[in-house]
């Protein structure tokens, strides 16, 4: 059977050229039709190909809605990149005509001093500081998250009434989808809430505060993430309203924006602990940006590099006795990394799901010290055999295995526990976990080798 | 203003002692009160602290439907703990009163021994087989992601008739979000959608052939989670019907459950590259369970190690000229695998947003080797000069720093390449890009800063 949808656009191997000869031939037309005729993904891929005064040409080219339009399709990082290119007029035609939340999400997102150059170009100065407004809440709270777009009415309505008017400005309501409708008082605050279902199956001559569901579940515009998700885990809401503190209804958080904030938190972290910080880098940002921000990750771990190796370098006697712990060192501390960051991924994701809390460290040194006791043994006795074996020395495997098998206990327990105190003091564990686990077990590692080295120095050498 | 949802369930301390208590006095009353008073995140942390026979406790004092909505509300790995902790026989009470899509989810990811014998217990067979057949789909694939739960009415139907059935049968319906409610022939075929809005604003008595959207946009059971996302990414469903081979309609996918299996990927992908593999590990889970899953990570990576440092071995006599390179060689290796590591999380979000095509390898080289010159420079020089001015030898920093410098381009070049490859051969790169990252750079890392100072070896020593 056929379907509608089956027949997706076909891809383009290289969209951008499709784009490019449309901008060649200056038939904004043209240009359009090609954008339409384009998927999601190829429109990505080709925005992210061409260059920021093709991007300008085409953003120019398209009236302000469709350039919207445009913006709105793109991952955030890359409508960002597109507004950072343009001048701030231009960029202000765009903003005006791109939803609310989803103009304040970018505004938060670009340079202060860019945002500003923006939204002082913006024609309406309310709209201005309405966005301002917006953009002041952090991205992933509730007021961040919220839609403005909801339906209230006054108490006082009756059925009849709600339903006229909901179906006279059906277009308003198009966008939206209409699952739940507020009722509210003089000044706006909310005393329930009705669902459609019960509407159109109630008497249209009765009053809504009959059949709607009174103080009904709501959150604040200052509530971070974490609460939200709570909230909606505790129980099936397909959206909550978003109060101010005063009460009044200001938007509505949908599930769905909830669930894909936790999400975009998800790969925020993973980028943090792969060393992509200071935002997210796609490869069509300008060079130096990348780089910049690729250092200024590197920079403080070449420091950490230097402090941890320093600890070899209080023991050149000894390897100079003894070459082939050389081979070992580096061994050593990857190994060691690598166990504790199995633990560090475990914390983080214990703590996401609520089994543990910040607190519980002894938990932590109870169920990892007895992991890193047997896996220390494991990987121990396996690395301590071939290097007894390799230099025929029961010593030499002694040192290795020994060091290793301690440093993984420590590693362990470090991962497991530095999670929990960086998110007790509010540090991104996703962030800061790996180079204060490395650079503290890559010292105790070497120091562990060269030291056990040392005591036994005439046996080895 | 208050709100009824504001006073969540207080928070417990040690809310395992709670429920220790409530089976201690041997009152299931108790028991099941205490539960409800839990909020979901205090009963998730008392699990992962109760042991395996104060589970079976619980579970075996609750009456099968409240176990059910138990198992309900907690992490994926934690309910399927829990399953395999029971006799098959009790486990099968549970899973019977289970959705069963969720059901079918904890089967599939159970031991197959284990829930073939859950299966088998299973007083209804076709209800055996019909599980057997939802856990057969992938879990991240249309036909597992689907909620069987749907209301689809013959073509031939009038718009009062569905209406009549629809609140008849309100309490069938009650769970499910009717959005849409679905148009088919006789055998089941999929013909049209009808939005619940358009049936309550149209005349009973018109058939619904006249309201539907004829060839309605559906999905394949077997279609894959990325299909899934970039369908749902295209246009704005709320669900999409979902058909088997022969275009009959067995369920609806929500875009809820697609955003959802997206955001599980993402943990998937952040625990795999942290080496958390063979399955999501909990600290409730069995020590040797735990235990045996990371070492099947750590034991491959210790072999990789020994390949890298075998390259050390083999230059034993210029690091006994040179002691201070022992120093510098984990430095070297750890920095290049920090920058690899970097592009890696960037390939792995372009290939996510669908930026860049497996098969994009020069794109890749271009961007990448132009930021690892650049990047590698800068660490050099820091490096270089470091190790330089610390044995106040010139040739030294040289050595250090242009070794780094030459093996940062290698790095971000492979770091950037190897999950495009990977994804070409379908392997996860989340799984594998690190270790053959850090393997093929440490091994060059070691051997150029060897190389080299063998190559100058005169005017170091």
């Amino acid at each position: 059977m056929t379907t509608d949808l089956a027949p997706l656009p076909p891809e383009f191997d290289r969209p951008w050229e499709e784009i490019t000869e449309a901008l060649e031939t200056g038939d904004s037309q043209r240009l359009l039709a090609v954008l339409e005729e384009l998927s999601a993904e190829d429109t990505r891929r080709a925005i992210s190909r061409l260059s920021p005064e093709q991007h300008q040409l085409i953003l120019s080219r398209l009236d302000p809605e469709d350039a919207a339009e445009l913006l709105e399709s793109l991952p955030e990082a890359q409508a960002v990149e597109l507004l950072e290119e343009m001048s701030p007029e231009a960029a202000a035609d765009i903003v005006e005509n791109l939803p609310d939340n989803i103009g304040a999400d970018l505004l938060q997102e670009m340079d202060e001093a860019d945002s500003e150059a923006v939204l002082a170009e913006l024609d309406d100065v309310d709209e201005a500081d309405h966005l301002r407004e917006l953009a002041s809440y952090q991205w992933d709270s509730a007021g961040g998250l919220m839609t403005e777009a909801f339906a209230a009415f006054p108490v006082t309505h009756t059925v009849g009434m709600v339903l006229q008017e909901l179906s006279e400005n059906a277009e308003d309501y198009s966008d939206l989808d209409v699952q739940y409708v507020y009722a509210v008082g003089q000044s706006g605050d909310l005393l329930g809430v009705l669902r459609l279902r019960d509407l159109v199956l109630t008497p249209r001559h009765r009053n809504i505060d009959t059949i709607m569901i009174p103080n009904p579940a709501s959150v604040q515009a200052s509530d971070d993430l974490e609460s939200l998700v709570e909230i909606f885990d505790e129980r099936d809401y397909l959206g909550l309203p978003v109060l101010n503190n005063a009460g009044i209804i200001v938007g509505v958080i949908p599930r769905e924006s909830v669930m894909e904030a936790a999400a975009d938190h998800l790969t925020e972290d993973y980028l943090h602990s792969s060393g992509i910080v200071g935002g997210e880098e796609l490869r069509s940002m300008p060079l130096m940006q990348r780089s910049f921000r690729r250092l200024s990750w590197l920079a403080p771990n070449i420091l950490l590099n230097l402090v941890a190796a320093s600890v070899i370098a209080m023991y050149e006697d000894t390897i100079q006795a003894v070459i082939a712990l050389a081979v070992f060192l580096p061994i050593v501390s990857d190994m060691s990394g690598c166990s504790g960051n199995q633990a560090v991924a475990v914390s983080i994701r214990e703590l996401t799901l609520g089994l543990i809390r910040p607190s519980e460290y002894l938990r932590i040194i109870w169920k990892e010290g007895l992991l890193g006791i047997i896996n220390g043994f494991v990987l121990g006795v396996i690395l301590g055999s071939i290097a007894g074996l390799w230099k025929d020395n029961l010593w030499l495997g002694l040192v290795i295995g020994g060091a290793l098998w301690f440093n993984t206990v420590l590693s362990v327990l470090l991962g497991g526990l530095v999670p929990l105190l960086l998110k007790r003091f509010k540090i991104d564990p996703a962030l800061a976990s790996g180079p204060i686990l490395t650079t503290c077990t890559d010292m105790c590692g070497f120091f562990l080798v060269l030291n056990l080295a040392s005591a036994v120095l005439s046996r080895l050498a």
